[in-house]
């Protein structure tokens, strides 16, 4: 499992000329990080007779990033996977028509879930970026800048999801399924843009 | 080393309730996963007759993508250890008033390097904007949605690593120490921000 190499190692495989782990795997990363220190600023703030008045705020915010935390570390095997699927699709054999109907069709197939798993990284990134708001503005100030750590690391992970939507979505040919998925994800991109800038300056109000 | 960890278990201990490591290291290994892309984008056009035009400059900018990967994976590790540096000099007796005189001069030398940290962090992290900027433009064009992820990622470790040089320089006594440190860090932010966008624009464009 890809979650269980050493950052070195997941750094030196990033860095190869393999074409995986890539960009996908390492927005999935920053989404998972971004989400972690989000819950940490809540490991920060919960129990604490200080902050009882957002005690149960902050208990919810927790349980939500830890739970986009996972989708995101999942995420990052779930995109090499995507990837090797799309690979083996091309690598079809396709000498008679029937093969290359079946190759066709596996290749369509293998792109729409390369275009369904960076979206799934994206709505989680987008909700990390909320929580991270609530982090920002609630959380123990003492660990704040954690806070802008997070948003700036789901928001980097959301614009690095969305070129793999791109890429994906730009090569498959049921127009429906494709204008769908970049329609949400163009949403998600412009509903964060101003979000990110308001989170970003309200945490370094507070530091 | 905290670099040989597990991603996993990286992640686990940023959400956790301990002070380290938190958005330092987290920020030093956005940046490393910057650099690692843009290494990444160069692997796959080094040495490739279609590319020969660039092949010089490609490996010029293979060459500093990994020496700012050093930097930057070493930046792990090195923001926990100004951290509890830091930590241990507020920990020091303060009962005599020498006890005091050493405390405080052990504090604003820790807080010093606790700037210094993200500083250096901050400056590679443009440095791997500038060499994203590059790999944008000229690297193999199959990859290059990961010279967007390389910006996108480098770019939220150079705020992220700001915020961290604000929290330290905020506290340190030497006015002229800190007004230095920050003056820099604001203008490595300013260059960052148009080119930030203008690189994201170009992989778009080249998608």
């Amino acid at each position: 499992m890809i979650k269980n190499l050493s950052l070195q190692a997941f750094l030196d495989q990033l860095a190869s000329g393999a074409s995986t782990p890539g960009g996908g795997s390492a927005a999935a990363l920053m989404g998972a990080m971004g989400a972690a220190l989000v819950g940490m600023v809540c490991q920060f703030t919960v129990g604490r007779e200080k902050y009882a008045a957002v005690d149960a705020d902050m208990r919810r915010v927790l349980d939500a990033a830890e739970s986009a935390r996972k989708v995101l570390t999942d995420a990052i095997a779930a995109d090499v996977e995507a990837f090797d699927r799309v690979m083996a699709a091309y690598g079809m054999p396709k000498d008679s028509d029937a093969e290359k109907v079946a190759r066709t069709g596996a290749i369509q197939l293998a792109l729409k879930d390369a275009t369904e798993v960076p979206l799934a990284c994206a709505r989680a990134c987008a909700e990390v970026i909320r929580l991270s708001a609530e982090a920002a503005a609630h959380g123990n100030p003492n660990v704040v800048s954690d806070a802008g750590v997070a948003v700036m690391a789901a928001y980097a992970a959301l614009k690095s999801a969305a070129l793999n939507v791109y890429v994906n979505a730009g090569s498959i040919k049921d127009d429906g399924f494709s204008s769908a998925r970049v329609r949400e994800l163009e949403a998600l991109l412009a509903a964060a843009e101003g979000d990110v800038t308001r989170i970003f300056d309200a945490v370094r109000g507070r530091l």
